[in-house]
C-alpha cells in the first residue's frame, strides 16, 4: 500500500480551508472580492512564507484542479447559452485581440531586452491565455456575472483558453526545435474547437431525455451525483481528445442550464464548491514566491526590470483587447480589466520552457511575476470600476446571482 | 513538480460515483440499504473483476478518509450526547463483549487448526472492531438512526473503535516479539479514552460561542467551513494524540449539535458527503478479491476453511454479545446483528500480520473473507429484522432522520 499520511492531509486541508475564509471574510470587510482574500491566504501558508502547503504535493493539484472544474461547472449551469452566443462575435474579437496584442508587445520587450527570438515567441505566448477561473470568480464574487460585459468576457475567456491550448501545442514544438506547419496548427486549432461545438451539439439532443430519467430517482443527491459525473466525464474527454478540462466542465454545466433539475444541482454543486474551489484559488497564491518581489537583493534586479516590462505588456494588451470590438455598447474598460489576470496557462508555459531549456530562471522568474501582478491586479481594479453598486448582501459564492435572476 | 494524471483521476471519480449511484438505486429497487449496491459496485469496478479502480492508490485512501470523516461527522451531528450516555452503559457491555467474545472464539477456531498462540492472538484480534462506517450508514439508508438500539450500538461501536485501538498497539508489539506490559496497555487505553472526554467536555465550552461569532459573518458557507475545519482538526488530532481519526470526526459532530447553525451545516455537509462517502465503500469494495471465494481452485481450499471459522466466530460474537446487556429492553437481536461488519481495523490487522510474518497468506486471504462476508452480511440482515416497516420515501442519506424528528 502506498504512503500517505492521512491525518497530516486532514489538518493541510482544514489549514487552507480555515486561512481562505478568514481571509476571504478580510478581504470583504475593507469591501474587496473574497477571492483576493483567498489568493493572499495561499500567499500566506505558502513555501515562501509560513511554509504549511507545499502547492506542487500531487493531491493537492488534484484537490485544486476539482476546485476549478466545479468552478467552471457553476459558471457554466449559470450561463444562459443563447445570450452567450448572442454576443460571440464580439467574444471572438475580444479573445482574438486579447491573444495577438500581448503576444506582440512581449515579443516586443524580450527583442528590447536582448533575447533570441524563439526565446521571445516562448515569453510572449506566457502572456496570452487569461485565468478564466480567476475572471469569472471575481465577477460572481461580485455579483455581475449576468451583465452584458462580464457574458462577453467570459465567452472570451472560454475561446482565449482553446486559443491558448493550440499556442502551448505549437510553442512546444517551437522550444523542442521541431518545425511548425500550418497543416499542424490548423488541425489542433480544429481538434479543440470542434470539440466544444460536438459536445454542445450532441449534448443538446442526449442530455435533456438522460436527466428526464435521473429525475424519476427517489434518492437524495442523485442529480447532483449525475451532473458531477458528466463534468468530471466531459472534462476528461476534452482534455484526451485534445481541448482543455476546463471547457469540458464549462460545458457540462451550459447543457445542464436547461433542465429541470438545474436548482437541484446547482444547490449540490455550491455546496462542493464551498470546499474545493478556495482550494484552488490557496494553492494559486501558494505558488508565490515573495521573494523574487524584494528590490535589495541585487540578483532580483533583472528579474524585476524583465517582470516590469512583461506585466505592461500583459496588461495593456488584454486592456486594449477589451477597446478592439468597437460595435460593442457595454463598457470596454470592464472587459479588458477583467481579461487581464492570467493563470495556471501562463505557468505551465513558463515551466515548460525552463523544463526545455529555453527560458533561463531570471525569464521564468519574470513570468512567474508576471501571471502573480497580474492575478492580483484584477481583482480590485475590477471593484474600482464596477464599485457604483455595493457588493451584495451575501457574497462569496454564485448563489447571489440566481437571487438577481429570479428577482425582478 | 510531481506527476499527477488529472484527467485520469477525474475519470476514475467519474466512474466509482456512476457505479455507486446507479447500484445504489438497484439495491434500493430489491428494497435492500443503497449502501449494499455501493459495495458491489466496488467489487466490481475493483482489479479483481474490471481493474478499473485501484483502492490501494494514495489519493483514493485519501478520498475514502475524508468519506468515513464526514460521514462520522454526519452521524455525530445527528446525535444527542444526553440520549447517547443515558445508554452508555449498556453499550459499554455491548462493546466489551463484542471484544471479548468474537476475540476467544477466533483464538479457539486458530488453535483448532494447529495454529500457533501469537497467530492465534493476532487472528483474534482482527476479529474484534466493528466497522462503524458500515453499521452507522445502514442504520441512516433505513431511516433507524434514533432508535433505542441504534443509541446503543452506535455508542458501542465507537467505544470498540477505542478499544480496537489499544488492541492494535498491543498486538503490534506482540508481532513483533516485543514484551507487553499491564502499565502499558493501560496508558494506551487511558490516552485513547482521554482524547474524548477532554475534546467533549472542553468543547462544551469552547464550540458555543466561537460558533455564535462565526454566525455573525455574512458569507455563504461559512458555517459549514467551519464545521469541517473543526471536524478535519479534531481527527487530525485525535489521531495523533493517540485516540482515532473517526473518533475525532464523530466528537466534532456531537460538540455542533446543539448549535443554532445545525441545520445550515447539515445542508453542506449532506452535499459534501453524497460526493465523498459513496467513495469510501466503492473503496472498501472494490478491496475485495473474489478469486479467494472460487472453491474449484484447490489452492483457497485451505483459506475457504479458515475463512469459515473465523466467520462463524465473528458473526456469533457479535450477535451473542447484543444479549449481553440483559437488562436493555429493546430487540437485542438487532443489536448483535449492527455489530457484525468489520471493515478498516480489521483488514489493518491483517495487512501488519501479514507484514510482520506473523500471518501466512493464507490466513491473511481467510481475515480478508471473514471482513467481507461480515460486511456484505449485516446490510441484508438488518433490512430483513427491522423489514417491518417500509423503507423512508426519500432515504440513502441522512436527512431523512431529520424529517423523523421533526414530524409528530
Amino acid at each position: 500500500m502506498e504512503h500517505l499520511d492521512v491525518p497530516q492531509w486532514l489538518a493541510t486541508l482544514a489549514v487552507m480551508l480555515g486561512v481562505a475564509k478568514g481571509f476571504g471574510i478580510l478581504a470583504r470587510r475593507i469591501d474587496q472580492p473574497a477571492v483576493l482574500g483567498e489568493l493572499l491566504a495561499g500567499v500566506l501558508v505558502g513555501p515562501s512564507v509560513l511554509g504549511l502547503v507545499e502547492p506542487r504535493a500531487a493531491i493537492l493539484q488534484l484537490f485544486a484542479e476539482l476546485g476549478v472544474i466545479i468552478l467552471l461547472f457553476e459558471i457554466g449551469l449559470e450561463t444562459d447559452l443563447a445570450a452567450l452566443l448572442k454576443v460571440g462575435g464580439t467574444s471572438a474579437a475580444v479573445a482574438l485581440a486579447g491573444v495577438v496584442l500581448p503576444f506582440g508587445l512581449g515579443y516586443a520587450a524580450c527583442r528590447l531586452l536582448g533575447l533570441d527570438s524563439v526565446v521571445a515567441i516562448v515569453a510572449g505566448a506566457a502572456l496570452t491565455a487569461t485565468s478564466v477561473g480567476i475572471t469569472a470568480r471575481v465577477l460572481a464574487d461580485l455579483g455581475r456575472l449576468r451583465d452584458p460585459e462580464s457574458r462577453v468576457v467570459l465567452g472570451a475567456a472560454v475561446i482565449d483558453d482553446i486559443v491558448g491550448l493550440v499556442i502551448l501545442t505549437v510553442v512546444a514544438r517551437l522550444a523542442e526545435g521541431r518545425a511548425v506547419t500550418v497543416a499542424g496548427v490548423a488541425t489542433t486549432a480544429a481538434v479543440a474547437f470542434g470539440f466544444l461545438l460536438a459536445t454542445l451539439l450532441l449534448g443538446r439532443y442526449l442530455i435533456p431525455p438522460l436527466f428526464r430519467l435521473v429525475d424519476r430517482v427517489d434518492l437524495q443527491g442523485t442529480g447532483t451525483i449525475a451532473a458531477l459525473v458528466l463534468a468530471f466525464g466531459l472534462a476528461w474527454l476534452g482534455e484526451r481528445s485534445g481541448s482543455a478540462l476546463i471547457v469540458g466542465a464549462f460545458a457540462a454545466g451550459l447543457l445542464l442550464a436547461g433542465t429541470t433539475q438545474r436548482h437541484e444541482i446547482e444547490r449540490g454543486v455550491v455546496a462542493l464548491g464551498h470546499f474545493f474551489v478556495p482550494l484552488f484559488f490557496v494553492a494559486v497564491g501558494a505558488a508565490v514566491d515573495v521573494r523574487v518581489f524584494d528590490p535589495l537583493d541585487p540578483g532580483n534586479r533583472p528579474t524585476l526590470l524583465a517582470g516590469g516590462l512583461l506585466i505592461a505588456a500583459a496588461v495593456s494588451g488584454k486592456f486594449l483587447a477589451g477597446f478592439v470590438p468597437f460595435w460593442f455598447r457595454g463598457r470596454k474598460s470592464v472587459i479588458g480589466v477583467a481579461m487581464i489576470p492570467r493563470g495556471e496557462v501562463g505557468l505551465i508555459f513558463a515551466q515548460m520552457g525552463l523544463a526545455s531549456g529555453c527560458l533561463d530562471p531570471g525569464l521564468f522568474g519574470a513570468i512567474t511575476l508576471m501571471v502573480m501582478v497580474t492575478t492580483f491586479l484584477a481583482p480590485p481594479l475590477l471593484k474600482h470600476l464596477l464599485g457604483g453598486r455595493p457588493i451584495p448582501k451575501r457574497p462569496g459564492e454564485l448563489e447571489e446571482v440566481g437571487d438577481l435572476v429570479t428577482s425582478p
